[in-house]
């Protein structure tokens, strides 16, 4: 046996005796895929608008609007039935049949809820769109319910924590109230559309926002009267705080889903609509399948440069969670706002060779993909600076200030905003050359991450040169890292 | 900290002094993602093929079947990329920067695969899609092989066994020979494709099927003069023998998937193509949304039945693997070709729905429906077949010929293909009633995996009755898998 039986996560063994419990590693590795797919599939109709007469006219940039708006809207609700997927499993840690099947039910209803919300957008209004996304929801609030009840029956399901408690009973209480607050809302939204659906988008807008809003008036309680709240056994789970764990596995899940499809999106497009029919290329090419593919050239420099740049993201997204110890709910919502983002760019990149050259719209096809760039890399940078307020708890040493990696980590980190930066502001000044830039950029960046380590090295040797100059010895140039490690790294934050 | 962090796969604590190195858990993942949408897309072409007139004509079933070959042939390369890519990193079990970089350069060919095998296919006598082909699949042999020297001069990044081993250079040479056969393979079929094409297609089909080849001559050899080979040390790598070990975790990430993507394949339809325009709302339905929507009902019930099929599809394989302490290359096989038919299923029930009641296409199409699970299961079925003749090294003790999950797990495998062939059956007879039929089958089969713990035992209890009516009380029946094992399984298997 090569591989060591141990680290198998549904491993029988660790059943404890009741035979039909398994863990629920893979349960939950397959529901964030399917969730990340969700997620994500909205930005095709975005992708898929035609661009007529190689320009964009005001009514395609309306069009364009509404739909990046529903996408990221979608986006945003897929990711908070998300979070409270993970919430829930967070409580339920093992499972039986009867919970996966229960599970697999709520995930059909969750990957209908982009479709009813889509609809609520084209017709915002007719109340159906509404209905239905209302109707999904207090299903799939009543099954989440009917989980939790019957969790709480088999205790041995439950997380350690809560199955050695002794108020169970208050958990659950508490726990069911936190679910069924949605489908409730959501049952008076339904109502009130009858009558005047305005508010039944308002109070959809509110249940999006509950926790956000009920955390925002508890801190303004807090720091009117000067109560400090004290934090009661029951808050450890559904506290919706900014510092409430998440569950890392998940996180690094969702997040490979989300780039995996975003990487492939455009090849699934080739693969589709690029492959030219033959009767055509024999009349319009005399045959010559290279000229014919010629035509789909900028496609495939779409598909390797949104491939490469997704890719690279994915590489400092997965460097960063590898120093990341625990995961906290804001630092999942920075995630999020960053992987909305990268859902954008094979669209960007696909309008970046769509247009004629140096027209205005290359320009700003361009400088879009920049912007999207800088603000995917730049919510990536934040993850790692909130996370490094509270180091000890959400940080491997490594990383911490003063780290050995720590400076490394940034750079990393950083690259992608600076690079995208830097590129953006070039195309506004050098306007002409703006598409070679862009190109540059694409082809660089790769090799400057494989050499990043020693561009680090020389950077913080230039800093040593100028700041300190007093100790400019070549030999401490190699083994910066470790032997000057607290001065120079104090000197750079 | 609710979570322990002992779980985490890339735990930087386990490091071992080389600070840059780290688990490869999370980028395994992520090819795995990444391969299993590239494997499953070649269906869309497929998918979104034009049935016109409501009537399956004779060129519309060439295309069908030109399209359905090109979509098994390309799952098929892409999962010997894929086996290839699981070999390669059961060697090397560490990664730093500069692999996963590499690694994703290599992804990138990967997925540009499925594309030039399309042009193959729509072009058999044009050699641009042949050269294509051949030049990735040469590019993606020499990174691999960079892999590998790279990999072998930083020791602490490969497997214990090969770290620990005397002869790493015999090691090195035997993988690199291995890796670089198809490339060198492609190289001479590239070559041949300017002289005489079709010699190029041999040798493409002789690369893929190379292992198997070499394994079945060696299997004679050793018949035919009696030689016992023995299995060298060098042989736990690479051998393509068909119990070599395979990654579980790797074969599950790929598994879900696939299951994940082919369960959402038609929400990505729905959500595209099924949201009617405003005005044409207006014109021809008189503002009614429901009556707009009405004309989808069919491809809204085709979803909800390819979700639920996938789903419970995946719920059994998932069951399986539960049990599986060891995957064998044969049983990676096996469950390659369950996918490949769990990758039809959605155009399957799509075409259920998509012709007049009662015609006779929509009886093919229920029929093809009833294959294609039927096919999906049995092969599952097969990997717990071919595990048991193994049982002591591949499954956990529960399923084990006479173990207290044996029958179950039989039953939950079973229960699939059994249905189908039923369906099937049925439709023959009744062929009037097929579709009614069909809708009854997809309702109760999720019911019938929730009681089938107690479906196993009453119907172990009625095979008591006939077989053994001397001893029939009643108790024994409830406590029947925990007392009579032996027993009753010896009769049931």
């Amino acid at each position: 046996l090569i591989f060591p039986s141990s680290h198998i996560p549904g491993d029988p063994s660790d059943r404890e005796g009741h035979s039909s419990t398994q863990s629920s590693h893979r349960l939950l590795a397959y529901s964030d895929a399917l969730i990340s797919i969700i997620a994500t599939v909205m930005i095709l109709p975005v992708a898929h608008t035609k661009v007529e007469d190689n320009e964009l006219t005001e009514s395609v940039h309306l069009l364009l609007t509404t739909k990046i708006a529903v996408y990221l809207m979608t986006f945003l609700i897929v990711t908070v039935a998300w979070a409270a997927h993970i919430r829930l499993f967070q409580v339920i840690v093992r499972i039986d049949d009867c919970l996966a099947l229960l599970n697999l039910a709520c995930m059909m209803l969750i990957t209908f809820l982009p479709y009813t919300f889509s609809l609520m957008a084209t017709f915002p209004k007719n109340i159906l769109g509404l209905l239905l996304f209302c109707g999904c929801v207090m299903v799939i609030g009543v099954i989440q319910s009917v989980i939790v009840l019957y969790a709480f029956s088999r205790p041995f399901l439950l997380n350690e924590q809560i199955q050695i408690s002794e108020n169970q009973t208050f958990y659950k209480h508490h726990i069911l109230k936190v679910i069924m607050r949605v489908p409730i809302m959501c049952f008076f939204a339904s109502i009130f559309s009858f009558i005047f659906f305005q508010l039944s988008y308002v109070l959809l807008a509110i249940i999006i926002f509950l926790p956000y809003i009920s955390q925002c008036l508890k801190w303004c309680r807090s720091k009117a009267i000067g109560q400090v709240e004290e934090t009661p056994d029951s808050m450890l789970f559904y506290t919706y705080l900014p510092n409430e764990p998440l569950n890392k596995d998940r996180v690094e899940a969702f997040s490979d889903g989300v780039y995996a499809i975003v990487a492939t999106l455009l090849i699934l497009d080739i693969c589709e609509d690029n492959v030219p029919d033959p009767s055509a290329v024999e009349k319009q090419f005399g045959g010559s399948l290279v000229a014919a593919l010629q035509v789909y050239g900028p496609e495939y420099l779409a598909y390797f440069g949104s491939f490469a740049t997704v890719g690279l993201l994915w590489f400092v997204h997965h460097s960063l969670f590898l120093h990341v110890t625990k995961a906290t709910r804001f630092m999942g919502l920075l995630n999020t706002f960053s992987l909305a983002f990268v859902g954008g760019l094979p669209l960007a990149y696909q309008l970046t060779h769509e247009f004629p050259r140096n027209s205005r719209n290359e320009l700003e096809a361009i400088q879009i993909s920049c912007v999207i760039i800088f603000f995917a890399g730049i919510f990536q940078l934040t993850i790692l600076v909130v996370a490094l307020y509270n180091q000890r708890e959400t940080l491997h040493p490594y990383v911490w200030y003063g780290g050995r990696e720590h400076v490394f980590m940034l750079a990393k980190l950083a690259l992608y905003p600076c690079v995208a930066l830097g590129t953006f502001f070039l195309t506004c000044i050098l306007s002409r050359f703006s598409a070679p830039i862009f190109h540059l950029m694409e082809i660089t960046v790769p090799f400057a991450f494989l050499v990043l380590r020693l561009l680090v090295r020389v950077g913080l040797a230039l800093l040593r040169l100028i700041f300190c100059p007093d100790r400019p010895d070549s030999r401490t140039v190699v083994e910066v890292e470790d032997e000057t490690r607290e001065p120079l790294n104090t000197l750079v934050t």
